[in-house]
Parts: C-alpha cells; structure tokens; sequence
C-alpha cells in the first residue's frame, strides 16, 4: 500500500483525525529509513502549530496507582474544564509482553473510551535516546492535533525520568502514605523533580495515615535547594479511585502555569529544553557514528586486548581509535 | 629549562624519588600539548609497574571529618601495617582558593610529614572528565613508585562519586551518628556504591548514637539490592580524633580484598573499569572534535537560533550539524 504524503498526513492531523495521527506516530516510532523521512517532513509541518499545550510528567513505582489517577486526571480535565488529553508513555526498560507501562490500552478503560482523550501505548523498545526522541516528537504532533493537555507517563526507579523531565512543563510524582519506606522506594533525585508531589490513596481509613505523609514530605521538601521558577514544590493529596482531590491537583498545576508564565520562566524552560535535546541528539549521533562503524569496532576489540594485557592505557587507546576515525 | 626526558622520569619514579614523581604529576596534569606527550610516555613507561596497590575511595559529606580519618588511617597502616600510602583527591568542583579538598597540604601535619605518606594537593580544575583521566593517571605513577595504599578522597555531595567509585578496588563512605538527616545529606546512589559505611566521631558521650546510626544504615543497607561482588557490605564505627576504630576498617578492607581476589572479582572489575574508562575517553574526544570545531559552533549558534524560533525540530538540526560534521 502506498503511504500518504506528508501534506495528507499533516492535514489529517490538524482536522483531529486519529487514525493518521495514530498512524503518523507509527512513522516516527519506526526505524526504517523511508519513515524517518517521512515522519521528519510530517514533524516539521506540525511543528508551527504545536506548542500550545500543558506538558505535564507523571511518575511513581509500580503500584502507587498511576493508571487511575490518569483516568480519573483525565476524566476531570475532559468534562469539567472542557480540555483534550493525551496519554503517553515513556520506559524504555519494559517491553510490551510485560505490560508494565500503558502496555494494555484495557487499563485505562474510561478514559479510552473518552473522544477527548487520545491513550498511545508504547512499543517502548530501543534505547532511552531514541524512546525520547520518539516521545517528544509525538508531544509535537498531539499538539497539532489539538490536544492542549500531553500526560507522558513514567515509572519512578528507572532512567527515564531525568528525560521526561527534559520535555515536560511539570513534574508531578506520585507517592502513597504508610510504611515511610516511599522515601527509599523513589530515587531522591526524582523528588527533587517534582513540582508537586500527590499521595494517592488517600480513602477512608488511610486519612491519619495520609496527613502524616503529607507533612513528612513537606518536610522533605525543605531540604532542596528553591527551585529555578521560584515555585514552591506542593504536597496533597488524592483518591483517584474515588476521584476525590482531583480538582486540587488541576489548580495547582494551573497555579504553576499561572506563576511561570507571569515571570517568564514557562518560555525560558521550553528554550532550554530544545536546546537541551538537541545536544542530546548530537551525543547520540556522535555515539553512532563512532560505534557504528566496523572498521572501527575491530580497532576498539584489539584496543581492548591490549588495555586488558596492560600494555597501553585507557586514554592512549582513545587516541588512536579517535585517529582512525578522523582518518575515515 | 629543559625538561627531563622520559626514561629519567620513570627511573626516578620507579626508585621512589618524591620529587620527580611530583614534577611528572604536574606533566599529567597539565594541558600543553608537549606536557600530555610526555606524560603518555612517562605513563607507558611505569604502566607494567603499576597495578600492585589497594585502591580506596573515601567519601562523605563535608564536616563528616574526611582530613582526620585520612590522617588516622594513613598513621595506621604505614606505622603499624608497613603500607606506603597515597593521597590523591577529585573533586572538579571546587578551587583551590575555597581550599575545600586537600587545598591546603598542611590540613593533613602528621601525615604530610610522614616518610612512608604522599599526599597531592589537587589543582581541581577543570572538566570531571579531565580531573578523572589525571587522577587515573596519578594512580598508576604512585603504584609504580611503591605506593601499595591509594586513597582516592571526594566531597560526597557532588557528580565526582561514580567516577571515583569507577577507579577503585573498595569505596569507603565516612557518616556522622545524630541527626538522622544523614540519609537526606548523602545521596542515595552515594550509599548503594559503598562497601563500608564508617561512622566517624563515634567519640565518648556519643557512642549511644554511634551505636543507633550502625543499626539504621545496617538496616538501611538492607533494602539494597546484592551486589555484583557477592560481598555484604559492612558497617563500624570509629574515632578518627582518637585513633578508635581504625584497625576494624582496615580488618574489613582486608577481607574485602580476600573474599574478591578469591572469587575472581578483584581482576574482573579493574578489568571492566578499564574498559568503561575506555569508553569514556572515547566520548569525551568525541565532544571535543565536535564542540571545539569554530564552523560546527557557528553552525550550531544558527541551527539554535532556528530551534528557538520554531523553524526546524531538535533533532533535524543535529541531522544538519552531522552532515557538517562529516563532510570536514
């Protein structure tokens, strides 16, 4: 079958269609050559009229409840405020036939089902680089898409978050009150992320238990050094099973939005951000370019022998293989 | 003056004479172009004398009282065990001025003065990249003038820790009993790396909380995951000011080197930091040939401004500058 054209692909997109922006996703996630290219010229169509979203970053272990708080997140935004949402995901390290990550579209049954809401399960293969490559490009054509609120999920204990980070507006992570093992269970430099931090399940019987959280991670909060917006990270509560603090959640988020914008740091972020990617992307290019080659590789192989055998150092193999590969 | 050439170098050095090995570490440390040439060869040169030490790296917070527990524990092994030690630190954050780290020689009196202690102040400037390949260097240069100690000191609080912990045989992370903040001081993936948490200061009045601290990080330690060496990390405590405590540290030092030199690991590991050091180099060339090109910058500023005027995406624009790259 013939593909569509890039200005066919770029036109559905605009109109909301979904199946080309399903399909143009395709494309981008593909590595076959023809789809890059395909999905570059789709991109730079899309990329005047994306931007107008909120990027929000979602994360949490496994457990803490982070499908439903995106349905019932997804739902508030979708009837009460009128908005468009779309669920991505970001976890290199899983693979589908684990289901660990939006694996299974069932999970978020709601909210699959919403017309307002697009749910894009991840292939999730491939290296953490190309994943965000893949993820922050799709932000770009959901956007053109008309979606205004982008969710890209994550779990809490990989790499990944340091890149969601990378590409989202605000960082909200998920946390459940009890054992006072959560500030074990999640990488400290995930809560210094964090712009608000939400203990989920908070329902009946856990009210003690959530308040105590609450304060513990305020506490926690105080630690960290004040943040580049001038944003005071927040701490609340929710029960996304009951849909209870839901609405709070929402106006802190549109509090950030509010304060970030008025004092320019929302723009500012967005800027570095790019910048950010793109030498991220010259790294991963370098990396290929250099790795990639098999001439190349047969030298790193010897270089390694030799260095194993103690008969040259680390740097001086460097510098030769960095010889050869000026040389070609 | 002329400068020595290599052969006189490596003879001084290999017959422990301090001050050519001083004035080769200068070499190694500097940046001039006939400098690193002659560094390589003085470092190829002693390469096969190198080797036969124990590498330690020894980390905490600052205050944690890292100068003192250095002093005591080089006092220690020198006088009473017969070990030749070696001082060396990293720590690209700091100046010499903020004398936060080894600046000041006399910080560490008795030591300093000590015929079997060799302590090198850090000029610490630069990339962690290139304070990292000069500290690997220096290494190598003490092993091959008899030193069988080295001591690799860090502030536990900044980026140098992985690559420290990258170069040695058994990393050291020094606590305070108190508080309890500790655990909020360090950071978390600073505690996974340790093979012993030493808590320091365990002076009278305050051996309760000594005592206390030992069972929090013995139970914190529990939470980790095994490591690849099979060994369980340990927990003491000690007075560094008073000398308490330090043949227990070094006891568990010994039988780290025992239980990895017997199960393979010891060999397996120096082997694999080699290689991640390898790969390092490599990257760090790569950053320079593309980042120290005048033409790859220019076009780079062009393809930001580009970026930041939402004319093309990231990664076209890396795409661009690869080309360029390439076509030099």
């Amino acid at each position: 079958m013939k593909d569509l054209s890039p200005a066919e692909y770029i036109d559905g997109i605009k109109s909301g269609n979904r199946a080309l922006l399903s399909r143009a996703i395709t494309r981008v996630e593909s590595t076959r050559a023809d789809h890059r290219e395909l999905a570059q010229a789709i991109i730079e169509g899309c990329l005047p009229f994306s931007g107008n979203s909120i990027r929000i970053g979602i994360t949490g272990v496994p457990g803490v409840g982070k499908s439903t708080f995106i349905e019932s997140f997804g739902t508030y935004v979708t009837e009460e405020l009128n908005r468009k949402i779309a669920v991505l995901a970001i976890d290199p390290s899983s693979t589908r036939s684990r289901g660990s990550i939006l694996g299974d579209k069932t999970r978020m049954e709601t909210l699959s089902n919403n017309p307002n809401a697009y749910i894009r399960p991840t292939a999730s293969s491939g290296s953490l680089g190309g994943v965000a490559r893949n993820t922050r490009e799709t932000i770009l054509l959901c956007e053109a898409a008309g979606f205004d609120t982008i969710i890209i999920e994550t779990v809490g204990v990989g790499q990944s978050e340091t890149a969601v980070h990378s590409m989202v507006d605000f960082f909200l992570l998920l946390m459940l009150a009890g054992a006072g093992d959560e500030l074990q269970g999640i990488k400290r430099g995930i809560m210094e992320m964090a712009d608000t931090i939400v203990i989920n399940k908070a329902d009946s019987g856990n009210e003690d238990a959530s308040q105590r959280a609450m304060l513990e991670y305020k506490n926690a909060l105080h630690l960290f050094p004040p943040t580049d917006s001038g944003w005071i990270p927040r701490v609340t509560k929710c029960s996304a099973l009951k849909s209870k603090g839901i609405d709070e959640v929402w106006s802190i988020i549109d509090e950030y939005i509010r304060h970030t914008t008025s004092n320019g740091y929302f723009d500012q972020k967005r800027k570095e951000q790019a910048i950010y990617w793109l030498n991220e992307h010259i790294q991963q290019e370098l990396h290929s370019a250099f790795y990639g080659d098999d001439d190349l590789n047969a030298a790193l192989q010897s270089n390694k022998d030799k260095i194993l055998n103690g008969e040259i150092t680390s740097y001086t193999a460097a510098k030769e293989l960095m010889k050869l590969f000026h040389s070609k």
